[in-house]
């Protein structure tokens, strides 16, 4: 039996959330509610000690880390795979699994700024409860990037111009990839491109306003648009019972 | 063919070369010479566009990123196996690669105030040679610690702290596996460990200098003295022809 703790609409999550409904296998949901702070919940904390999402327990083995939980997913379940054969399109799909994850640490000052539930959350907090709260996250660089959020005014201009600047850089790469082949790793569809799709979504709307266009990134505007048409993108990028704080839902594929 | 780009004893370079070595892989050994500026060198950058070392080319096919290129190693070459069969031991042991990468990040701050060969290059520069190196870095990231560290008196205590902290965080972990079995993703030795190893020997020599001890971390410090005895760790740790500016090597397992 598969267990995915997860937080619905999250990037990170949806990366794990896609892989499972590409590959067919069914699982059980169990929505962690950020904004009642349940990542921090002991409970959670004995299976995921970073206090991140998403989290995989599947017949007693925990497995963490987003890229590292789909790598899983593939040597668990080799069929229907999304990892190339050949190892050098293998060693490919995993620097792009890399920028991920890179994706990913870049993009939480965004997201705090831009108020998702978990920060609107602390935003209702005193001070004194606050404090409390963040004394419980268990990275210190997670921690700090709140405490800066909400006490400090958020990120420097500097800052977030350095981060703008990576994800053009990953841009570009995806960019000169696709000038080779249909998809990030190659000519098939793989973790590359499941790892990516919600991230690049995220610079579209968050982290490159007006920036990542058909104009600009032409090739990969156009595979953005081919990836997020998938069935099972649709299906896992929707508001659905499985992303809204609800009891375990069985999810089949 | 394989052929290794490498700064010899750079953490990230004996990474790799132990890996080749415990695989008993022979390979063509490329001495890059960083204290030369040569990872900056248009040859080099074709083949990895970050500047950084090592960089594995096997019948054409070009591996950045260490951790990427043990698993492609593995990939390539299934023959005396570093990564556990089982899948959750295995995502474990990616657990470590990923704390290896980060070590790497985290001192990098440290290596160069302790003036590596590059850092001592770039010392001996005038104002304006120095500004054109810098503008020479690939990824700006590393631009900015080079730019920090020289040009600002270095990182500042509390970027230090933080970042001894983060080594502890990980030595912590090591400390928890190593209660449960022999190596740090199971019964066996794996690229958890080939990963890992020149990393802890950094953080006793520079990063936790008096903290990592038998007594503070009695089964890490146990398992660095027992893997640092491995033959293969002595082969790959010393002072030889192949980490020293020299013409190509062949280096036979």
């Amino acid at each position: 039996m598969i267990e995915l703790y997860h937080a619905g609409l999250s990037t990170c999550s949806k990366k794990v959330r896609l892989c499972l409904k590409e590959k067919g296998i069914d699982y059980v949901s169990h929505y962690v509610d950020t904004s009642r702070f349940e990542h921090h919940h002991p409970d959670y904390l004995a299976l995921n000690p970073n206090g991140l999402v998403p989290t995989l327990v599947h017949n007693g083995v925990v497995v963490i880390e987003s890229s590292i939980i789909n790598e899983y997913i593939e040597d668990a379940f080799p069929e229907t795979p999304l990892r190339p054969a050949d190892p050098g399109k293998r060693a490919h799909m995993r620097l792009w699994s890399r920028f991920s994850d890179e994706a990913a640490t870049l993009s939480y000052a965004f997201t705090l700024a831009s108020g998702n539930g978990f920060a609107n959350a602390l935003r209702g907090l005193d001070e004194a409860e606050l404090e409390a709260r963040l004394e419980q996250f268990p990275l210190p660089e997670r921690r700090a990037a709140v405490a800066k959020a909400l006490l400090e005014g958020g990120a420097s201009d500097a800052e977030l111009e350095s981060s703008r600047a990576r994800a053009v850089a990953i841009v570009t790469q995806a960019e000169q990839d696709l000038a080779k082949a249909p998809y990030l790793a190659g000519d098939d569809y793989s973790l590359a491109d499941v790892n990516m799709i919600a991230h690049i979504e995220r610079f579209r709307d968050r982290i490159l306003p007006g920036r990542f266009t058909p104009q600009t990134y032409p090739r990969t505007f156009e595979w953005f648009g081919r990836i997020m048409d998938r069935p099972k993108v649709k299906e896992a990028f929707a508001n659905s019972a499985e992303t809204r704080p609800t009891p375990p839902t069985s999810v089949s594929a």
